[in-house]
């Protein structure tokens, strides 16, 4: 199936994990311009390469972006440098270890500013540049836990500010051409992640999860979360703004 | 994108509006090999040979499912004649004009059967096959009804029904290989259609509708609806059995 | 807190699990005159006395509802009777032990009966005299599977019909005086009821199924149930039509 | 019905509009101990004497919340004074006129803070003393704007956050005696509000509004969700942790 994104310009905010490397190379192998945004300097440079090289005009930049103040000079350097992007991935989300009910307000401000404010702060700047040429699409790695709300409270809460603010924003942007949507994987799995660790650590709690909680009885691959991540930010997804895509395994 | 359905057998159940069409000739167009059911013999044929006709192997059987049995018979006699469907489409849906809250119980459950009940006799012989060879994809066509629960109750109900089954019998055949999925269209206009119809004789509703209720500000396509039911039919959706998704133009 | 319903008829439908019959004499405390409705005879007779005999007003009916037609007659009957209730409790609900997710659609049909389709048979007379006097409550037992649809697919779907139902017919009836809700219980212990058995035979699954899924970390009471039931049907629900409310120990 | 809160500590935070001071009388009606916080001293003062006056037990703070670190002093100052609350009710919010969609970070963090911010602080004082004596009820006044998301995309976020505050904290708090809910009003009017407003200066918005969105016809009032925020608050509510409660006259 044709995507049409054949030299769309492609934003990917957070590689960290392998969710964000698997999205960036599916967007490399369907001839989309990738640039890639992490605090991994290193990694965003093996990234490139992987997926040909600046030479097909894929590029980074590494930039911390918790730093007060980045988001927004972040999204300006790169409108200055590449005028705009059809295409916005944010794939920032973590819970910092955060996960007392009774936290001090600043913890949940802080898994909040990782989760949402980043993205709020960044589209800002990125969204203005789509609306002007009446296309674009943003996708926002969100998690099942938006709807779930099981495992860190301050983690969950956030996830369902951000399914919230993709329905808002969402239904604003839908007859400018901007398609905003969210992908909420399940548990996935990958060498250094969370699950990895937690197969070797805790094999116990690691097939009890699986079998209590994801209907399918394994974890996800990066990859299945990429291929939606793709056909979202496609011509494909034009009439499916302001939605919240579980990709979840079956979770229960 | 590739997505591996070249040669696979699909089966879509209800051709009689816009969408069943696009999607038969969306999986035609993957070079999948489609057998198509509804009541409609002429459109079955002019169907068929649209997509290139039977010597690419596509088929069609015509039959009224409403009758009591023809569901379970319909099903027995193509599983006799084909073996077994790679993936199965469930495209019939309709309120057949019933709206009244205080209907008797009989209209109720006649809704029902039209939008839930013969998928799920069919569903009994037809998902089988699949959990032998341990591949599948079922795709109900539901409606974005089923959650924002206005219009005709009976239909509302209905579709609310059909997204719980695909919830819950989806989870029981997510370990089998097989994904059970729901698309949830919002309103989509074609040729003969409800919203052509109202288009014609109550412009005012038409586009009152769309500035109150539909954020995108126009109606769907059969091809934008399209395009998921293949992509769910796809490999790209193994990680994402048991879910309904939305395709609605931003219903609000 | 004062409810309103001193003198109120109210009608209760299914009173062979611990919850009904705590509804009953619940209300029964707040001086409305019930009339009560279930298969078994002697249980409606001891009710009746304990909630102080028919010399209070109070009076049952022995049928089986699962009989053809007999949802209408009965319906009909109480009329004829009591002229209107100003307040109905549909409190019949069970899973049938159907559990099979591939079941003959008959199957379906007949868990949807139960827990729906009496309901919606009654309604169709027991609701006018209420529209007609400008007052009245509809209070549906639903069940939090309606939402968790974790069990039995069968009930799970009907429950969530169920609560698609109350949305609908709900918003209908709201602007007439007539409030209808549904209350979804979470997991409830009484003597005889699920809970109990499995409890006594076995303690594993009772105590792992509180631990995994109800954060209260006990089984619900009737009472606590019944408490809710009153509330819906007094004069306080006023502004709360057409809603589905959890009772559920905290379902996760 | 007994709420079996006489002599009960209230703690009701957010008085400025017609619900707080609607929920405040009917917690003294009941009996209960009435502590008030607003930033308004002399509508604090009025409403003590409203409930009986100080002789009752009754008492007021008047203070900034919004200023940093209040939240915080004012709890403590609180606690010192009253050892501990039963019950507490946080009834403060309010989109402050940020409605735009690509708005700055920091108003969306403003918002945030009015709307959930300043109770998570507070909450973080307030609930121990509750676990200490294994009994409490917290009560935050949330919005149907939380599940319709329609209006300002700033408070429809805060307000889903709140919800799901209320079943992630509310889970944790639920095997510790603590009741942990929202209330989500749909329109309310009162003097001065926001549809009191609009009623008298946009007649026809006031009257498009009900017949579109608010199936019941009529703005709620204040006291019909006094009546929610009592019940939610008694010994009834016991088996309703964690639960968010509509009630919005049947939002649509």
């Amino acid at each position: 199936m044709e995507m049409g994104i054949n030299g769309k310009r492609v934003l990917i905010i957070g590689i960290g994990n392998g969710i964000g490397k698997s999205i960036a190379i599916a967007y490399a192998n369907e001839r989309a311009i990738v640039t890639a945004v992490s605090r991994d300097e290193q990694g965003l440079r093996k990234l490139v390469l992987e997926m040909g090289g600046e030479s097909k005009g894929h590029s980074y930049m590494a930039t911390d972006l918790m730093i007060d103040g980045n988001p927004t000079k972040t999204a300006k350097s790169l409108i200055e440098r590449h005028k705009k992007f059809d295409i916005v991935v944010h794939n920032i989300g973590h819970h910092l270890g955060i996960r007392e009910p009774l936290a001090p307000v600043k913890e949940w401000q802080l898994v909040w500013k990782l989760n949402v404010g980043i993205s709020i702060e960044m589209n800002e700047i990125l969204i203005p540049p789509m609306i002007e040429q009446k296309w674009g699409r943003v996708i926002h790695l969100s998690s099942i836990s938006a709807r779930i709300l099981r495992g860190s409270p301050q983690y969950c809460t956030s996830k369902a500010y951000l399914n919230a603010y993709v329905t808002t924003v969402g239904r604003y942007l839908a007859d400018k051409g901007i398609v905003m949507t969210s992908i909420m994987p399940g548990a996935v799995e990958f060498g250094g992640g969370y699950w990895d660790e937690i197969k070797k650590q805790n094999p116990e709690k690691y097939h009890g999860f699986l079998k209590e909680h994801q209907a399918i009885g394994r974890m996800g691959t990066p990859e299945e979360i990429a291929s939606f991540a793709v056909f979202m930010g496609s011509i494909h997804s034009s009439f499916a703004p302001a939605t919240n895509i579980p990709v979840d395994g079956g979770s229960m």
